[in-house]
């Protein structure tokens, strides 16, 4: 097992998961501490920074790497295992965007309408108290929330010779802006290429289910992951594992589809741990699961299929990877602080 | 305030929310325990009733009612709170249904693929353990699961002099097929015309998040119901209070449309109950709110947008409704079983 | 064959299918000439009358009718050919509605932005000329389009004891906004209750595919119809039969949804006439067909499948109703203006 | 002017648009007959050839080029001609694929349901006539329809760095499968990056709007194109230019979202030729414009918004281009055939 750490500058980063080439090698069982930025690149710094204007597109939603993964091949399965997400800064930003967002016409859901004001909130961190503090930017209201560390972009290099924008998420992962993949989790990634190609960015110090306005409590992250790679076995959609639960992850328009493309995977992947036939698995996770959404703003939707492990009785989940990462201790993560 | 108990025979039984004379007037402060047949009108009682078989299109989905609800006008809102809902029967009821479902195509999503295999599941209701046992049809595999009761369809008569079937849900409610309506909660709906016409029925001893086979563990249910009617306030779409949250329901499809729906009038209200502006309440909801799935199936399908009462500081809900009603002294419940 | 003409005051105009008792009783083979109020109920005369001021929810999109067809039953199908469209007034209407329209957020695709500018657009009719003129309000553009006359609702009421608002579409008719809906075709509905009760209303003087501004130019009819009863032939969603095409109409949300409807149907019906077995029809009707756009903008929106009738080599359409419909003398329309 | 041919070995072929070094470099003013392969690489020659066995994904759907285009910047527009759109092979092939087309349930639209039937129909091709002969392949029904020979599949390299799977569409064109795209009209594409990188293929022996089985009737082209650089013209989506009529192209799911991308950039650019406002505008567009519809069944839908062009009065289309390339002299083809 190696222990690194990385820290990109600025003209390391990826904007793009495919088509980019490798910071970095990593083999199954290292462990690396890595800085990533957050979705404005760290350009918005006061209420007066508006992305749209201190950001120039594409250069949006950078990722860390990508990292090489030896040893690994189409067919395989690359599990990331988040040992800890810290931020890595005392202030987080969120913003609306011009026509960007559920509640706004978009490029796409297009209207003649204007856009929204664009507004900048700053969000203190109190890591220690795990509390983010909203302040209304119009009024003199506070609210603490819970500080629920997560990254909203992870993937690996897409099937099919595609090179897809870190703002979008697919069957490759990405931007799935999903609230589930906080520290304690583990998220199993199909390998499309050799070398799988590893990214990670967009920390959010947390975000509601929806991410609704389109940009949650964006931050950069101090984060260490656990890798293992998995020969031989394929992985279609993104798949998490936590201590409780199993999910699967669908990206797609409209949102029923990535409800149903979630879904259809649990269903399918409750079948084989459990020996049901597929209507009883089915069956099973129509009564059983639940379905956490994940973000219904980027250009693809997220919804996640549930189920509690236990239904499971101690089926081979991916050979016990999520317990094996679990277990890694976790390193000194000094030097990995925003450069 | 009166307390009352309705158990209807099979021809009182309704199948369109409008359009049909009421059974019983009620008054505001009125409790009531009723009876509410399973969504199969009670004929399937073993695994050979299919229900495509044993049950006639349109006479689905049968609610109890409706209620008149004495001095209600358009513009005012009906307040229902369940102080209890108690599976009736020891068995609930669960199937595939041809070409209905999420992992199907359907009348709607047309393919020209045979249906799924028409499959039904008895489940053991243990009301006194809180557990629901599923088994497998085709294998020994078992479960228990949480009860978790609730009402998969309320409504009032809607708006535009419309009468809709039970099967769908819209902004008069419905078969909104939502877990969150559970006891302890109270029901928002607006009211369309004098008299409200409340009805409700389809119980499930549980359901999943978005219902994706299409059918939940349907039973019969002896429910206990306090209601209130909030004069001059209008409610445009179903609106959920817990001891914790507020919800906002909406209905729609594509699923998105339900997610904004639900979204936008849960910012509206978070606004007004908190005097933040429109944006500044749009961001807290993004940061801080969830998004409940509740059904994928419907002709229309439910989400819900949630927010933890906490943070609202103790802005007036309702006048306080919800708190008068959860106060409401539970009746003795005999006399209400299945007829 | 009886020679009925019906004009209807402003308090015999019906706003749903379904719920209304009907205004009078017709036979197989009667013809019609009847009079119907424009969408806004002829409120709108001048480019100040705002329609969200002048119009008072639900009072929209009257029809007139319904008509009780004698001798029909649920299982029977109901042919509805139009002998003649003709405006019944000089001048058409059309109008920016707030938030109703394909570009623009709206009641269901909610957003927080303000909505558009109510304008209203006074189109002058030259039915002689086969002329509508368009104005710009805010230059001196004018552009004669071709005067397109056509029904943008018809229908009879709908099936499971619904009544639904003329504002919507589905498998009854009602608000399809098709611009085939023209003089010289047969619509074919399937009946759901005794009697059918047929309505129509929502005259266009022409209306672009897809009416994305949400109102087409809304005009006042005089509109001959000859109507068929064909026993025993059930139609599951509206049909229309022009001189040289067969088109299935499928009203729903998302889009691709009433795609698929109308295609589904299409391919059946084109594999029944002509004996192809399902994949088959599939083919023909994929390489061959059309998918004329109806509404983007209602409740429900509508997608048309059509397929040229030469390549059914003759197969017998509803046992020729279209042809002896066809073959109807127009009657003396005199006494069916405006009222 | 040069005249150029380009006839591509397979191992030319290119399977993304993005990410694929140029094989040839033309200028603005250029004319170049090419050869393009079907999208199924020329793999399915008779009706046993199933395409999910005879082809490997993801060498799907080639396309001949990228093309490098000199003294393109991002900012500028490509304008591509369709001199002639040949097939250059005597037999068109269409089939059923897997879980792929507008009547199954897919990858996305995921259910339980086994795929449809595969299944390969062959069309004799006489292009002299203008025929394309349909036959069943379970009955001896045939029928003649109309050659309209088109490329499914037409675009640039996308922006923000990516590349994109020669199976989908977008901004940047790719495989929009609309029937407008035939010889005589003119496609605007707006260039991401210096050379443009211009690639086509998915050549159409004609396909029905919608192309709802998933394949048109697909066959290797001979094509003619000729050239124009706009300098310093932006285009946001792509744009069809025919003698009579400009079109606006949408390209998302659902399949509303392609319709207003579609009619959004048709307002704007109705408004922009004609002086109009932009209510005026929509309103003209919403009575005057058609909707053709082009693909319903691939990873985006494909909707066109049109206007004719005589509501213009002359307006300056792109500086005259249309015109221009439309009046290029055709040069002599010998040589770009099948290699």
């Amino acid at each position: 097992m190696g222990e690194h750490t990385y820290t990109p500058t600025a003209k390391d980063l990826s904007y793009t998961f495919g088509g980019v080439p490798p910071v970095a090698s990593l083999r199954s069982g290292d462990v690396l501490t890595l800085f990533t930025e957050d979705c404005f690149g760290g350009a918005v710094t006061t209420v007066d920074d508006l992305p749209s204007q201190v950001c120039t597109f594409p250069y949006l939603n950078p990722v860390t790497g990508p990292f090489f993964i030896e040893d690994t091949e189409p067919g395989d399965t690359l599990a990331v295992h988040f040992l800890s997400i810290v931020p890595a800064r005392k202030t987080g930003v969120s913003s609306t965007f011009p026509h960007f967002g559920a509640l706004t016409s978009t490029s796409h859901t297009a209207a003649l309408q204007p856009p929204l004001e664009e507004r900048v909130w700053l969000y203190d961190i109190d890591a220690e108290a795990g509390l983010v503090r909203y302040r209304a930017r119009n009024s003199d209201f506070t609210a603490d929330l819970p500080l629920d560390a997560m990254h909203g972009t992870v993937g690996v290099a897409p099937a099919a010779f595609e090179a897809r924008s870190t703002i979008t998420c697919d069957a490759h992962g990405g931007n799935m802006d999903t609230p589930e993949l906080r520290a304690g989790t583990t998220l199993y990634l199909g390998v499309n290429m050799h070398g799988a190609m590893l990214g990670l960015g967009d920390g959010h110090a947390r975000q509601g289910q929806g991410e609704s306005s389109g940009v949650a409590v964006e931050i950069a992250m101090t984060t260490t992951i656990a890798i293992e790679v998995i020969k031989g076995v394929p992985t279609l959609w993104p798949r998490i594992e936590s201590d409780n639960a199993i999910m699967s992850v669908g990206c797609a328009r409209p949102l029923e589809d990535a409800f149903r493309i979630s879904q259809h995977d649990l269903v399918g992947w409750t079948a084989q741990l459990t020996g049901l036939d597929t209507l009883d698995a089915y069956q099973l996770v129509a009564q059983a699961g639940t379905a956490p959404v994940g973000n219904v703003v980027d250009p693809n939707y997220t919804m996640l299929a549930s189920l509690p492990k236990h239904l499971l009785r101690g089926a081979d989940l991916y050979g016990g990877t999520h317990e094996r990462l679990r277990a890694t201790p976790h390193p000194d993560a000094t030097g990995t602080g925003a450069p």
